[in-house]
């Protein structure tokens, strides 16, 4: 099982009705137990730090992950559990939120254009412009073909920021509705977590079908080679972490960041 | 040995001359060996990551941790191996570099206030408004009253900020002369390191004792309670790290964060 081959919508087999999320199994965990996992997740993060580390110092390419899901799905953990390794020296988390005003008086991508990794650096966006289809069109301010032109504007902010160094790796974290609705519950019985419940959780649990609905059009018609999406089975959490981390790692190699070649000569370096 | 207070600034004992650096030994170990001081840090690691977390939902304060010290004096290490350790979705990581245009435009707290840390945030900055007189004296681009000038008006803004909910620790990277010598060699030798070379390197090599008396004239005009400077013994790596990783578990400690008390009536919550 590669998880790059398992979990990818496939881009050559692109159509507006490619992904239904009932054929992709959220329960799924190849059978991997959670020490294992945790076990093979400690050694991908020192690689990834490693590889982490000669790409600041290459500082020509950087890399952008990008989470999408439900509420409840898991992004925050995924960012604590996964990204917790790497180095905040070039590597930031960017949350977007309900746009504010000034966002909100400029075209959708403005926000996120500015937030873009510079060069060296690593960019976790949770969140990020595919909410300016999802709720727009699941509050019904958007038709189906507004939905449709944004998506095409996407793929090509998308590629343009591929052809300008950005490797863009993007995840969809996919649960089951009983699973989001064992977490919403959850989250009032704990009071650890009763801080994240939002007054929204309860509409949004409502309008589960019609998220169903979106994010499929989302995946099916925005997975390019330049900007892939990834459907993560994250009912469980140590594989959602897992998958996550070993699709980082393999893009992160793909990548081939190498400290760059300085030619100096000793000789002409004197210090008192 | 307490590095609260060993390694602390006395801002109740603040003069003009309090600071000789010859008084602080960069060498200095506390005998704690590289496995022992490894072993606690990872324990320190763990009890910040709680305390982060802990933070961040409360959402009503937060740290900012400023890095200075000289050239090679290892504050980029700090942050790969002490703050390696921090969730980047509240905790990022602040370069301040050369002034740019637009930065020289405005007044030299300006680029500093944008990066501030918000609610909840942890912010590392990577020097800070400190080289906007260390570089200019350095250089005799402003008179020793202007140094004043600007050390007064920097303990006004961080005693601002602390009044606004922003805890302040400021670390001095203290290591000796030959240190400094040792580890701009070793950046020429191995490939892996020469990329870190800067062409100024041999300058401020050679300025050391200019760098010496301007860090002395900050360290005791601004260590202040709402904002102490603490000189770390920097020359043994991992003791630097231990030291810093205990004083930021200490300061988030006292700062006592906690999860918000939400009180919900799980009766008004349901879910299909």
């Amino acid at each position: 099982m590669d998880p790059l081959r398992k979990f990818l919508v496939n881009p050559t087999k692109a159509s507006a009705n490619q992904v239904k999320l009932k054929n992709w199994d959220p329960q799924y965990t190849w059978n991997k137990n959670k020490i294992d996992a945790v076990t093979e997740m400690d050694q991908f993060s020192k690689n990834i730090s490693e590889l982490q580390y000669k790409l600041f110092a290459a500082n020509n390419k950087s890399l952008l992950v990008i989470l999408q899901g439900a509420d409840a799905s898991g992004k925050d953990g995924t960012i604590r559990q996964v990204m917790g390794a790497l180095n905040p020296q070039n590597c930031y988390v960017k949350s977007f939120k309900v746009p504010n005003d000034a966002e909100l008086a400029h075209d959708y991508l403005w926000r996120i254009h500015t937030e873009v990794p510079s060069k060296g650096q690593i960019a976790i966006f949770n969140r990020s412009h595919y909410e300016d289809i999802i709720e727009p069109f699941v509050n019904n301010l958007i038709s189906k073909d507004q939905v449709i032109l944004r998506c095409k504007q996407i793929n090509d902010f998308e590629k343009y920021l591929s052809e300008n160094g950005i490797t863009i790796i993007k995840f969809f974290l996919h649960i089951s509705k009983e699973e989001q609705r064992r977490r919403l519950q959850e989250r009032i019985q704990d009071p650890t977590k009763q801080w994240k419940i939002n007054e929204n959780d309860i509409v949004s649990h409502r309008n589960w079908d019609k998220y169903v609905g979106i994010y499929e059009k989302i995946l099916s018609l925005c997975s390019k080679k330049w900007a892939p999406w990834y459907i993560i089975p994250a009912n469980v959490k140590h594989f959602r972490n897992w998958a996550i981390s070993y699709i980082i790692l393999k893009k992160l190699e793909a990548m081939k960041p190498e400290f760059p070649r300085v030619v100096i000569d000793p000789s002409e370096f004197i210090l008192d």
